[in-house]
């Protein structure tokens, strides 16, 4: 708890109770706190809130907002919990802003071509609702089951379809926003292009909850595609997995995904859901790619010339999905990916999220095996290949105490981090820096840049009680 | 000249010399000054300067604002002075920073699909380039034949293409850009995905010049599609073809384009070009449409039914030009329009740039004509309408003086950024606020908006010496 922060009075609980009502107010209850310390960054990254505020409605947000803002209490806004890098841990105390109750999707308008959604809209829902319209809502990250559409926005979310369809910022066309004081800001709309003063939008998307609160937002949608088929290559070698890539890629077929599962990946994945993939023995590595088109015989031949290419390149074996039963299993597997490694590991460490050029995958993928094999950790390689977007996970060794252990991921990533920048990447495609990467993110950036980042979040939240402690790095003080 | 800033001496000439070369320096040459003292906004606005340094590196622009820093001296970034808002104007004097001699191509990188180019390269060099290599540059402003890739990325350009691609903002996956402080951020890269803190790269995309110099681009490259059509639809009633808009957009069609021009902008361009378009008589509004696609057959398909859509919804006739000759000739008259215009009348206004929702073209187009009919003057409605952005431009009466008109064509153009602001939209859709529509901007922004645009401002430019007197409004004061 840091010095210039208050801690939640009687007084101050009072005053949040009679703004949105007592139901929506947690506090002094240890248990009904705890499941808000954490997110999916895992156990080791937890700070205890001191009350837990569910919001119904934006001038719920308001009102909490003015409140914090007039007490000088921290708030830490949180959607569903799913985020990989600790940016809902509320590192400082004070309230946490949970979006559960705002889960409507307000509307789906054909004519142009969006849905207006709650913050707090899991984003498969809106898949789901979208599709019944007839549109394509293009984002996917691997938690669509789980995480809310806010915090796709608060981590600019990637996930398996950035190759055809962009990260989430593409997505988004409005955001409305709460302010610290309270206020709140319409930004963007059902509009396609704009340029009228500085994009606070595009700012506050991948802000992780540091610049304002999201209360509403329009998204884009896309025709549905006709067709879709997923492709599933294995492969003896992970470096020929790794190499085919790149080939798969300029072939001009209309691949929607290319995700990467090592055999260590594939291993655990296979036994969690008790489903052996195919080939399974003799593969060191599967690329999963799905392609879509509207022309059924088209896309068969860009499943003949996709295979083709693989097999050219390395594949023993290529399996065809194409029944949704089929390729639900198979995108299964990937999904509960996190879910199997976490079983298997309560420890492992599921913050790697590097980013790098395409042509430089081969060479960060033999970094992630070297820095791992140094240390004589075991390292999962998976992730979204074709966006230069992996996973490196890797598994707490026996009879390290989880502390020892916790040092030991940071430095297996912020070495990993390290080649990322040397090759002309980035620290996080998609998980964003959160609480967990902190430490590399502020050594990564030049002092300027930091200074820059900072007057921003003064502008923003002059007081720095927004998700204080996260980007970017020491906030504004008093 | 602001009293804040101070004026260019002999000795900060001779420093300016010294750093770039006495070459790439002018000064005391009124006429040689007076080619950078406006852009196309029109001789309305304008400003002088008192020296235009032309940069050829980096290192020239990051040593000119370390001596515009050490002086408090003001910088006018500029490009090709194709801006129709006056953006490049250099209004508190001071240099003119050009970059037209930074115009090279550096890579076409096929692996990673991008292209690296310097920001005085012109936009369509960048789009021959790409093709030659087999891809798509998918900008496509209709100044693509003069403007340059860096004034796209300062106006966030959007163009003919943006249905399908996006405005220039989506194209953009890295930038080099030179601080006030003659600092070099390097931002985003050959990734396709990144949150790695906040995104000082979509701030500056969008911001006219005034939060950092941009000195290189990064852009993303698409497949080349394999065939486009081009067809033209004469709609007897302005209103028929505009309400015909949404039904096209609707129909799950491959358009990239579409375009109307109504009777007036026909007629001049046609005119201008002594090349008469079909059914011109009879015609009160055209939509120009391009689609695209890689199978003939399903292109052919797609051209008959778009066509069978606008003669169902009131076309009177329905052209397709799929020749390159055809398309050129039509698609030649849409892009020289703004020539068209300024030659029938130097005092033409073509700073409309509203946007608005799709469902509200229809209102939209009444309100533009309701105003002007109001003030008796006539406009020219044009713009891609089916990205809800238009640009009706109005003619001076006779008899009108030059300073009763701009108060005029300001006020007109008022009441359509009301307008649209109260139908969902935007005052700029591609153009800018630059310099004419700074009034309505700060009329339009709310005052915490506005705050925190100035704070943002101010974190890039404490001193505020990089192109005054533009957005966001008063800037910081030393």
């Amino acid at each position: 708890m840091s010095e210039r922060f208050n801690r939640i009075t009687p007084e101050i609980l009072a005053e949040l109770r009679e703004a949105v009502g007592a139901g929506n107010v947690v506090a002094e209850d240890a248990d009904a706190l705890e499941s808000y310390a954490s997110d999916e960054a895992g156990i080791m990254y937890t700070s205890m809130p001191e009350a837990v505020v569910k919001v119904e409605s934006t001038e719920h947000v308001s009102a909490v907002m003015r409140i914090a803002t007039r007490h000088c209490v921290p708030v830490t806004p949180r959607g569903a919990g799913s985020g990989l890098a600790g940016a809902a841990v509320p590192l400082r105390g004070g309230i946490v802003l949970s979006m559960e109750r705002m889960n409507r999707i307000l509307e789906i308008d054909p004519v142009n071509r969006v849905a207006v959604v709650e913050p707090g809209v899991v984003t498969n829902d809106l898949c789901k609702a979208a599709a019944a319209r007839g549109f394509l809502y293009a984002g996917y990250p691997m938690s669509t089951e789980t995480s809310f559409i806010a915090g796709n926005v608060a981590t600019n979310a990637g996930g398996g379809r950035v190759i055809r369809y962009g990260s989430t910022r593409r997505h988004i066309l409005g955001l409305e926003v709460v302010l610290p004081s309270g206020s709140v800001l319409d930004l963007g709309g059902r509009i396609r292009k704009e340029t009228w003063g500085y994009s606070l939008m595009h700012l506050v998307i991948g802000s992780e909850g540091t610049l304002g609160v999201v209360t509403r937002v329009t998204v884009n949608l896309e025709p549905l595609p006709g067709r879709t088929i997923n492709l599933l290559a294995a492969f003896a070698e992970l470096d020929s997995a790794v190499a085919a890539v790149a080939k798969v890629v300029r072939a001009g077929l209309p691949v929607v995904s290319c995700e990467l599962l090592d055999r260590v990946s594939a291993d655990m994945a296979a036994s969690h859901a008790n489903a052996p993939l195919p080939c399974q023995d003799s593969t060191d590595a599967y690329l999963l790619v799905q392609l879509e088109g509207d022309s059924e015989e088209r896309l068969d031949d860009d499943c003949e010339r996709a295979g083709t290419l693989c097999l050219d390149n390395g594949a023993t074996e290529v399996f065809v999905a194409e029944s949704r039963t089929e390729s639900a299993a198979v995108w299964g597997l990937r999904q509960n990916i996190t879910e199997a490694m976490r079983a298997r590991d309560p420890y492992c460490s599921l913050s790697g999220d590097i980013v790098v050029p395409l042509s430089a995958v081969p060479e960060m993928v033999g970094e992630i095996r070297r820095a791992a094999s140094e240390r004589g950790i075991v390292v999962a390689i998976l992730g979204h290949v074709a966006d230069g977007n992996l996973h490196p996970t890797v598994f707490k060794p026996e009879g390290m105490t989880p502390e020892e252990w916790t040092d030991c991921a940071e430095a297996y990533y912020d070495d990993l981090t390290a080649a990322a920048l040397r090759l002309g990447g980035a620290g996080s495609g998609e998980h964003g820096v959160g609480y967990v990467k902190m430490p590399i993110f502020l050594r990564s950036k030049s002092p300027e840049e930091l200074e820059i980042m900072r007057g921003i979040k003064r502008a923003f939240d002059p007081m720095g009680i927004l998700n204080p402690g996260k980007m970017p790095g020491e906030g504004p003080v008093l």
